[in-house]
């Protein structure tokens, strides 16, 4: 066995938890958010009916490159933080690379993901500024989950409206939220206005995301101890997510460790955000030359087939107009098993960098990302997440040219969670009915003509 | 927020990890274990056609007091060890105690308990004696779990004799367990002789574990690069469980933290024992006095209400005969949801550890349980295995004692696992439809009639 410098788990203790989250866009503002009726900037008072006070401050945040994380939630985020960031020496052994490969595994927590870092600000926010009940939408269900938790251990109320066909698919994720003490109202539901408007020109239908975020919408309109809180896209949900890159970047630091190449799945976009956010500043002043690599499925391809320009963020369209990747917020994506990179669009900080040439984006076909899943799995003893997977196979691939070349790369990417409530999927990877799924050029004509027909230069 | 002193979590480097386990029976040996043809006390021939030589070896051992870890053994637990003793800040605050409560976490890993503890090891051992299969059986399937992620990592083949019921209730472990490459047969089946019999007897059988046991040794007697493991009530097992009681250790004297009481769950007794063995030096030396508590459900109260003589470990009487506390090999369980505490026996060093009054023992009832388990997953955030919810329950009946007397104790549970593949436990909780069962006098006294006639006192 040979001599290792470095553990297998780079550890931080809890002194050297961040106290502070990495605001990107005090170095990097994008283009600003539009009120869709008055195509003008958003303001405070745009989200105030529905988001709380100070998540809304920290969404129109371009000034402050640090913000504290109080104290409240840095006691909570003790329970599951600092993450470990673990060397894959078993898998570099498996692929006999000489590459270095290190993985911050964001899933060592009840909600099986890195959801909980903002679920646990979003829901403290929210009891400090006096409010009762929160509402959201969830589709896999990793955020409804990580939101239940955090609103138990704050003591706030809490309705997950739960997509229809997944609430029926996945009991037992309705079953974990509901064990927190929270609400499912599978979408569409008789609860709200929407819904029923839905359910009567639908009965049948099993439900979507963006009815979801629209029944969740109204609810938390209804009364002013409430309010809507969502786990992706928005800038204040990568602002949260930065502590994956800051505590990595600590132990990179810590263990003598000089990244080449940072890799993380890209869906909405915050744990790909949080995760390099903090390696950017260094990357955009061209001190460090690392590359960045965002992974995607193939079926859903946002930045390496979609267009940068300025779409709603739900099939609803009740959101704000926002400047990003976008197949249109009319394209439907495949039943990619992995549920959280089933989105039409991409938050606009990462839409950024990627137009900007910061990072690259690859996307990837399905069976192959459970092929390194199960790779992964038999080496390193984790089971990861469809969504994670996809950040796995693109490790490997990279780790496989080191081994052609002979290059020592040092290779860090982001396992964002555990796939134990995807079993549905490694089932049918197993007993090989699992197909891939690549959009056509027709399909994506069709998602772009639902792209608002609004002057897209400003 | 008052002054910590105390970290959340009560972290070990790298190289704090033990280099030995701890072999209890070098101070306290108990009864032999016994051929049930001749009944004397079991050779290393007895158990070779079944068991791996090391194995069977620290089955045999009361010499060493410490036993050397494997150094690829040490190389896997530094994925998941040390493991993370916590304290539980947020639980205190709940139960507004006075008291001080930890638990060692051993659900973070993808076999979701401490069973991956003694599953690497096993796996190793077969390895390093050229076998190229291993045969096992499992109910509830975590120990299946483990060991299938065990002998991914060391190639081996791996057939998995599921109790059928379990297999067709539990399908994602079923997939869990295939995902890792390993073979699932629903037990009875007509893979084996013993199976076909039962088969035809009984053509509607959803199995039982009694049988699933007979099936894997019978399958691993056909082939000599094939051997039989198991996941509990063996001394061995115990052994490699104390890996948690080590660690356990070491953290609280590195943060001068002296228990006052140790809580665990105990089913066939592997995990407790192993918890509690190294601290059993100074309790039975009398320089420590702590108070050590093992919990089992009142459907399956083998301690409390068994009788402590010699029995068979399985219903289909194939075993050698242990010296235990037994309910009768033929008392049928209730379908308590714990399905890892519902054995008629106990491991004969806890067996023992009872018999002298070196611990005590506590039966509580399911519901009970549930609640408790619902208190620490919100206040803790992590969902408890139903297993590990017993401790959880006279953990925190311990902390409410204190609370009504002043008194700042102490209290160190094991947290074996998590509950993610029992939520069908958690619905029938939070839908009011679980229920308790006591077994009757009458229900123990026809379990206790299959207690082996033979002379009990040697």
């Amino acid at each position: 066995m040979e001599e290792k410098v470095i553990p297998t788990k780079l550890l931080l203790d809890e002194s050297e938890l961040p106290k502070c989250w990495y605001n990107l866009k005090a170095i990097l503002p994008h283009e600003p958010a539009l009120n869709p009726a008055t195509l003008k900037p958003c303001t405070v008072e745009d989200f105030k009916g529905v988001f709380c006070d100070e998540l809304i401050e920290q969404e129109l945040n371009e000034k402050d490159e640090y913000i504290e994380i109080p104290d409240e939630v840095i006691e909570f985020y003790k329970k599951v933080r600092p993450s470990p960031l673990i060397r894959a020496y078993d898998l570099e052994k498996v692929l006999d690379t000489p590459a270095e490969i290190y993985y911050k595994f964001e899933g060592n927590n009840t909600s099986g993901s890195h959801k909980l870092n903002s679920a646990i600000p979003q829901a403290y926010y929210a009891k400090k500024q006096g409010l009762k009940y929160l509402t959201t939408e969830t589709g896999a269900g990793q955020w409804g989950t990580a939101l239940s938790m955090a609103s138990a251990y704050y003591g706030l109320g809490l309705t997950v409206y739960m997509v229809k066909g997944s609430a029926e698919q996945k009991p037992f994720r309705k079953a974990v939220i509901e064990t927190y003490g929270a609400k499912v109202v599978p979408s569409p539901s008789n609860t709200t206005k929407v819904g029923r408007e839905i359910l009567e020109k639908f009965p049948n239908t099993t439900g979507s995301l963006g009815c979801a975020v629209s029944e969740a919408v109204e609810k938390a309109t209804e009364t002013s101890d409430c309010k809507y809180v969502l786990g992706s896209v928005m800038d204040h949900v990568i602002l949260h997510q930065t502590i994956i890159g800051l505590e990595t970047k600590t132990a990179l630091e810590k263990f003598g460790i000089e990244p080449d190449i940072l890799i993380s799945c890209v869906g909405g976009g915050s744990n790909f955000g949080g995760f390099v956010a903090p390696f950017m500043k260094d990357k955009i002043n061209g001190t460090k030359n690392y590359r960045i690599i965002g992974v995607e499925p193939k079926s859903c391809p946002s930045l390496t087939r979609g267009k940068y320009v300025y779409d709603y963020g739900d099939t609803g369209k009740i959101t704000p107009l926002m400047k990003m990747y976008t197949l249109g917020n009319g394209f439907m994506p495949s039943s990619n098993h992995a549920g959280g990179l089933r989105y039409h669009g991409m938050n606009p900080i990462v839409s950024k960098l990627y137009h900007e040439g910061y990072i690259e984006a690859v996307s990837v076909e399905q069976t192959k990302v459970f092929e390194a899943a199960v790779k992964f799995a038999k080496s390193e003893g984790i089971l990861p997440a469809p969504e994670s997977s996809h950040t796995i196979k693109v490790a490997i691939d990279e780790a496989l040219k080191c081994k052609e070349t002979g290059e020592k790369k040092k290779i860090v990417f982001c396992l964002t969670g555990t796939g134990y409530f995807d079993l549905t999927a490694y089932m049918s990877y197993n007993n090989g009915t699992m197909q891939d799924y690549v959009p056509t050029e027709e399909d994506l004509q069709k998602g772009f003509s639902s792209i608002p027909d609004i002057p897209q230069n400003k």
